[in-house]
């Protein structure tokens, strides 16, 4: 296998939105990792209430350009994976992570019984608020961020897909009835069959500021 | 300046959200490095909206911790990064982003032309499906989620918040008055001052599916 030392800074600089692709298949061994490194991404209390549902086979990816309104990386790219948010997974059972959590000596059971308490007040309250939804999106588009970067250190080329019918997705991927799953986004993944100039970035004074909104840093702090 | 050579799967196996920070504050490159970093993640439409308010003094980080309920990330961690989701930003002038990747060579004027319309079709449909603040959140959750690779890959610590009082969290940065921004998560930064375990994930056959939702990898996928 071969070694993969790119830096995290250099994948983020290196990294392009790719909308062509190779046919070359992603080898099974690359696609294990990628998967392992999404779901080491950190949830909202470990509440994990996030999936994944890797789309590789013809008839997915002809669901998925469908769905996408006839984009070009689910045709091309061999593998698109869907970031699926779970907005109602907290109300399950996470006696399974908290015992996961006990055995690796991570978290004690004083630690485990208020968390948990703290973690099923913190959500209702999302409910209340109707945040649910925006909250689970958030877990989820942090796995599909660690992804692009994860992939890009291995050489592989990605795009972010937002321009999808959700409706449509959700049916391609079989949960056309699931009024509790939402689909957060899409990343293809593939060796790149074209090569994209970075379009640039608004100066950082336009996005970056310090204590306050619109407060530009200090000339010590300009760098 | 140390050189940074972690892998991107190096910094997502060992990053850990850390709670507890030594007094010590980041160097101004390094925190101007890891802005830059931050400010390099993808954007639907490349709109770039979001903007990142970078807390660092005694009453930006008093602030925060009050907003956040007395917890002793603001209160230890040299810089919070507060991630501001800009939802209503697609309604303004993006001529000067057209303009950059023009001059850059990305975009030529048709591709630009088609783009702009595109851009501005696909955000007024999220805005007649009440889907504008959710897609800013994701581009702004993006960009946190690249800064806690790259602060984890310049020996730095981060944490993730959700725990926040939006409206605290707003008027400590100045945007009280602002309905047209949303706040979507806040990062804190530094040195660590504990060491966290590990609490593990759930097993991959849990969260990760193929070709459909709740389908297990054929027995040649299972790695």
């Amino acid at each position: 296998m071969t070694k993969h030392t790119m830096s995290v800074a250099e994948a983020i600089r290196t990294r392009r939105t790719v909308r062509h692709y190779l046919p070359d298949p992603i080898p099974q061994s690359m696609l294990d990792e990628l998967l392992d490194l999404a779901v080491e991404a950190p949830t909202s209390w470990n509440l994990q209430d996030r999936s994944i549902v890797a789309v590789s086979g013809d008839e997915g990816r002809a669901g998925l350009a469908w769905a996408t309104g006839g984009q070009p990386q689910p045709q091309e790219a061999p593998v698109v994976l869907v970031f699926v948010a779970e907005p109602q997974a907290w109300r399950e059972d996470h006696g399974d992570v908290y015992e996961q959590a006990r055995r690796s000596g991570a978290w004690n059971d004083e630690f485990i019984a208020g968390f948990s308490a703290a973690s099923q007040a913190f959500q209702e309250d999302l409910d209340r608020r109707g945040l649910l939804r925006e909250y689970a999106v958030k877990d989820a588009v942090i796995a599909a961020s660690f992804v692009m970067l994860a992939a890009t250190g291995m050489g592989l080329a990605t795009s972010p897909m937002n321009g999808w019918d959700e409706a449509k997705v959700k049916k391609v991927i079989g949960i056309a009835d699931r009024d509790d799953l939402a689909v957060a986004l899409l990343v293809s993944v593939g060796y790149p069959a074209q090569e994209r100039p970075h379009p640039g970035r608004r100066p950082r004074r336009r996005t970056v500021f310090y204590e306050s909104y619109g407060a530009a840093a200090t000339p010590s702090q300009d760098g």
